[in-house]
């Protein structure tokens, strides 16, 4: 039996060396240079082009390379097999410390100085007192971020699609429940999964409802934020300001508005980088648990889309 | 007896107003419309101008409105009276928070991905990894910083005039310990006072012993760093970035060659405020000592400097 890497445009000699190193009874191969299809068991993947898992017949388990496995679930073909991804603390620290360099950003103003200096304009401001944040999906990142910004004493509310509990965190749920937690938000930080339910979640109908003034930091995924919705948002003055770390289609195309909006601060996904480290040792752990007949560790719900 | 306000170049109204409430006894009197100049016995100053303090015959104190008093001992013709400063620990507070957010913003590159988004530029990077931090200067702010930045897990040196004890700081004191202090440091921070030892302290000689790549932060007073040394270290890319707070003339000039820099991040002396409240609180408590002929508080050693 075989494993394969299906992770396009990406160097993946060094990865491929680790895990036979740690597997030396296993052949691990990378995707589309297969010597035998029909050999391989398992599968490592990071936005597997179309058709691929489908084409490997005796695949029984896929391990995704990173925490979002909507890239995974866009493709019908898939085989009906168990699907785990990676669960980091590493990956909920490098979140943490991304979100709060971001709220730093804008409570201190950094954004507005920046752009006073290419004017080479001299106007000391006071910071912002933004004391409210929402965080939109209370999964491992949202939780992180949620206990984050409770111990640094911001009052904090929640929203996932099943109710959740945290210490501190006005918790709500449910589409009927998303505008009550938005509302009253200085900073609204999306971290929900990529699924049917939330593709373009962030549209005009949900802008109308964030405070006025507000600022969205976008960490999870493009898809869920309507693009012209929110330039609309940024345009009329309802939201003050955007940071961008995913888009629709990345990397972002040059001729996209948001390169260019003075309210939009883009970073090019890299709020939570996949630690090699960590994907390694899960891998290996679910490839062994996986031949052993156990079940795999972090198991996404297929039919929930994550 | 009276109080004057000396503080150009404001709008003191209020301040007066509050102060008047507070002291109904007293007249308080916005300098240069002083009344009596011989009724003066108590000044509260920022930046006094030249020879108006020295104008007040019978001055018995003088209460600085922040924490540096370098623009006050710079008249060499102030009278020998007791000068006393702000020391307010929210004032520290507002300097981490901005010594905090100016460190994260060069942890996570966001300098670089702001200059990347002006040239629509999609190119992911890792973090900095930047893990010792230098501080100049272990006063009231520098120590605030020291002990904040230790709490964060970084590795903290300082340095000082007179040598200084601080739990998990290794500590350089002395014009020979300087060059030690800096040398393997990733980002250096400034928060001395200014005084004659520490003016255009930081010179070609200086930066030629800091680390290569590393980061200048200047919260202090512009005229501690050559202004075009510091140019010359960034362009020969000894140090890779420097974010100012402060300069030797504010509002920094339009023709100062800092505001085009691409690696000098500017802000308009933003990162600790007096807070009027405190402000207000220590100069009336000042006031009433003085009068009761008791030691003001928060007293500078005139000599020193600082």
């Amino acid at each position: 039996m075989s494993i394969a890497l299906i992770i396009p445009d990406r160097d993946l000699t060094e990865l491929q060396q680790r895990l036979q190193q740690k597997l030396p009874q296993t052949e691990v191969e990378i995707w589309p240079n297969i010597s035998q299809a029909q050999n391989i068991e398992f599968a490592l993947v990071w936005k597997p082009p179309l058709g691929s898992l489908s084409s490997l017949p005796n695949l029984k388990a896929i391990q995704c390379f990173g925490a979002g496995v909507d890239a995974i679930l866009q493709d019908s073909s898939i085989p009906l097999v168990p699907i785990a991804r990676i669960v980091d603390d590493r990956l909920s620290q490098t979140m943490v410390s991304y979100l709060d360099g971001v709220v730093a950003h804008y409570q201190l103003r950094f954004d507005t100085f920046l752009q006073q200096q290419q004017q080479q304009i001299w106007k000391p401001k006071s910071p912002r007192k933004l004391t409210h944040i929402c965080i939109l999906g209370l999964g491992e990142l949202g939780t992180a971020a949620a206990k984050h910004f409770v111990a640094l004493g911001y009052k904090v509310s929640g929203w996932s699609r099943r109710a959740k509990s945290l210490p501190q965190v006005t918790s709500y749920s449910g589409d009927t429940e998303l505008a009550a937690a938005v509302t009253d938000a200085d900073v609204v930080i999306c971290l929900l999964p990529l699924t049917e339910q939330t593709d373009s979640l962030l549209n005009d109908e949900v802008f109308a409802v964030f405070k006025t003034n507000s600022i969205l930091i976008n960490v999870a995924r493009g898809a869920i934020v309507d693009d012209n919705a929110l330039i609309r948002a940024l345009d009329s003055g309802k939201l003050q300001a955007a940071c961008l770390d995913v888009f629709r289609q990345e990397p972002l195309p040059a001729e996209h508005p948001f390169w260019q909006h003075p309210a939009v601060f883009i970073t090019p996904h890299i709020s939570a980088v996949t630690n090699i480290e960590a994907a390694i040792e899960q891998t290996i752990l679910n490839y062994q648990r996986q031949q052993q007949g156990l079940p795999m560790q972090n198991l996404i719900d297929i039919k929930q889309g994550y």
